[in-house]
């Protein structure tokens, strides 16, 4: 087995190559392609991801990893998990006929087309179709693929592997009971005032001021870059080369920071993956939820803490001295963690942003189920803004029509950003048992160690583990959200003086 | 046929997106690569050039290719012509066995290692050896690939196709009578006073007025972009996609503004490669020595002539009034075509350039016929800048050692940037001729005509016309040093006030 199981990492390394070269096709889009270039650009990319699925879908291919799985009682654990996971996607890869695969992405370009009309036009009577149309799609996509309990696992499962609906069901009831009852506390207490961060924030000096806070937590910029782009996000080519984008909004401090610490955190986790398995499942991140974890870690647990700031408020100053006049790291802390419901997903608080999701999660699986249907879905989606968040939604853009998820098909995309914010509290809990004096050491500047224990507990294993059996390991316990209660407990206590 | 030249040109267009992809992975590296991405961005490279040559030479596609060969009759011309030269190029690589190309790729790694450590030391001592292991795999290449007259002609037929060294005898017998004895002419002159060129010029205005000449010369920047980089250089994705780089050198006005044209003209031609012929012999540039034509023509004939800094003077003090107080078009116009020797091509003007050709082809020639040996190549290098340029070389980095090619093992390749100057003048000349008025039209700021002629006679075949048959076609004329003497003459004669 160790001459199959050899020619097997070489294949996949093939496969990993073409796939980074797309990614690097897809930064250079995003970031420095001229506009004419981009007819040419998409049928590269077409015919690279061409050449990816016949590399991956070759017989011999397929008759060496068979035989791998038949005797993976010969290799080793890791080895053994990287065949079952290969072997477990190519077996989905070859239940789709080239028919639907095509009528598939057709009906993405569609409903894309359809979704970018309609937010035009502010009416989601233009999109309705198209999603219609692609939500029948998905739902033979879990026929085609099986699922044990609901069918919409099945679409989950691409994004969180293993991930049940029974399990979301408690947690989203959790954030229902216990969520909505601490923001409505938080509602009748006094307003904190965030003012200043609305002051005139000079681009170039954001622009520093975030590299300087991505090198403070440990991005490696001998190992990726930053630019800017209109939508921020982190793209990998190897662990050696992670790039991460980010916006500026003169207006607003908010914008680039928790952008820059967000995707900060993505990039973290992707350097942080063993070199020595590239193109394996040993080298890759386990899950979007456990990636959305070390983003929100960042972002949330650490980079909108006390401590935090507490070290690096002087930073601020120096940059934006005349706006932070006479505001010290209490005040800013406090500002910075103001909570306000709002409509819009991306700009929302991190307590609010769950409801955001909660929203979307029932409204996804309810189609794919049938309790919904997309004929009236606006007004769905509007009734539960209304339960919720207590907001009137003005028009489809401000509501049903604000994300591109599922205008592209990302149907059970959405629960895994609250999945990673809830792995986040959970595993921050215990690196604060773990690392003695981690908020004194944050509180110093030193986020190094937290960062080492990362890397030893969930980067270096790719997806060696699922996110439930890393959850375990990590914590001893299943995803529960009990840890991110705690934690907003705790931290809103001081800001809303509770 | 039908079908099979379909299929045909399918497969071409898929070589030439793996192909582009790779252009698009190399300019990556240049401009964006952060520095520990270098070993997985030389793998995906070598993958993706594996793919391609997997692609290239599959036998299907060699079936369907010879069965076209063996129908041409039944193809139009343009279609008969890409057949056969893929035919060509295809009966080309079936030549070389894969041992052969993985010594020739190792014996390239090694010399270019050995020519960086002699860079350093300054000593072609350290070079030789790798030098002269090169150096034989060259002449074994020539005997596999096959030749007529000389066997420098297998290698010169790579960079010019049906290149023939009894052809370039008879031009580099012209640069020695004829170009040594006006250049001795031009150096018993009253010298040009060109020492406002070398103040200093600020890097952010060079970079915007460089820009700015760019597009006045009609580059597209719908369909590219300008970035820096050390070396200068132009790469295309598809015709939609042409980009190109530049160097600022504070101290010295010439270095980024001749590169941005010269780039530039290199950039037109391969926006101007017709888009329908993507992919195929006849959608791209015919020879590397037409390539140059078009780059030395915009950086030379146009660009260094007087009726271009008539229209373009007033730019330029837009950008460096202080340092060009004073400074009419005239006067401009004498000091950037000042003629001085140097000991470094790349820094050469004009005319003293095609010696430093001469003696490079001079001594390529040689070693492939045995005429010269590496053991004391740099003696043979010393002797000749003496004897055509009456320098004295005070060390081998400032000679032997100057350029990368040879460590590259890209032997043939000079001649091509003689003929480049050589067809530039042929061509200009005739473009003169045909468009009524032409330089009082560039006097005037307007260069569409011109490049619209370029476009009609050089641009849009690709490859379908060689060299020698494209000048026939345009000038009616083969080949002939005297377009350049002509040229020279009458330029040099108001400068030097022969």
């Amino acid at each position: 087995m160790k001459e199959n199981y050899k020619k097997y990492v070489s294949t996949m390394r093939k496969i990993a190559d073409v796939n980074n070269t797309i990614a690097v096709l897809g930064w250079d889009k995003e970031i420095n392609m001229p506009p004419k270039g981009a007819p040419f650009r998409s049928q590269q990319v077409a015919t690279l991801s061409g050449i990816a699925h016949e590399i991956f879908l070759d017989a011999d291919f397929a008759d060496n990893l068979n035989a791998l799985v038949k005797n993976k009682k010969k290799l080793n654990f890791k080895q053994r998990k990287n065949v079952e996971l290969t072997y477990k996607s190519q077996t989905r890869s070859q239940k789709f006929s080239t028919e639907f695969v095509m009528r598939n992405s057709k009906a993405i370009s569609k409903s894309y087309e359809a979704w970018l009309a309609a937010r035009k036009a502010r009416d989601y009577n233009l999109f309705k179709e198209a999603l219609g149309n692609l939500v029948e799609i998905k739902k033979e996509e879990c026929e085609l693929v099986g699922y044990k309990d609901h069918p919409y696992e099945a679409l989950m499962d691409q994004f969180e592997p293993g991930a049940k609906v029974a399990d979301l069901d408690v947690l989203f009831s959790d954030v229902k009971k216990k969520l909505i009852r601490f923001t409505k506390k938080i509602a009748a207490c006094e307003q904190v005032d965030n003012s200043f961060l609305f002051k005139k924030y000079p681009h170039q000096k954001q622009w520093d001021f975030g590299l300087e806070i991505l090198k403070r937590i440990g991005y490696d910029f001998e190992a990726g870059r930053q630019d800017i782009s209109p939508h921020p996000f982190t793209t990998n080519f190897a662990p050696t080369d992670v790039r991460v984008t980010t916006r500026v909004n003169e207006k607003n401090f908010n914008s680039m920071t928790w952008g820059c610490i967000h995707e900060g955190g993505h990039a973290l986790y992707e350097q942080g993956l063993p070199v020595n398995e590239y193109g394996l499942p040993s080298g890759q991140a386990v899950s979007l939820g456990i990636h959305e974890s070390q983003s929100r870690l960042w972002e949330n647990n650490v980079g909108r803490s006390l401590p935090f700031w507490e070290a690096n408020i002087g930073l601020a100053k120096k940059y934006f001295g005349s706006n932070l006049k006479g505001v010290g790291a209490m005040k800013f802390f406090k500002a910075i963690n103001k909570v306000n419901p709002s409509l819009i997903r991306v700009e929302s608080d991190e307590l609010y942003y769950h409801f955001h999701i909660l929203i979307r999660y029932e409204i996804e699986k309810g189609l794919i189920d049938g309790t919904y249907s997309v004929d009236n879905l606006n007004e769905v989606w509007n009734e539960k803004y209304k339960e919720y968040l207590g907001l009137k939604v003005p028009n489809d853009l401000k509501g049903i029509l604000q994300d591109v998820h599922w205008a592209y098909g990302s149907i059970g995309y959405f629960p895994t950003y609250s999945l990673g914010s809830f792995y986040a509290a959970q595993f921050y809990a215990k690196a604060k048992k773990d690392i003695r004096g981690l908020e004194k050491q944050i509180e110093a500047g030193d986020t190094s160690k937290l960062l080492e224990w990362l890397r030893e507990n969930v980067h270096q294993h790719g997806k060696t583990y699922t996110a439930a059996q890393l959850c375990k390991r990590i914590t001893g316990e299943e995803l529960d959200f009990k840890y991110f209660m705690s934690y907003a407990r705790k931290k809103y206590k001081v800001i809303y003086d509770m």
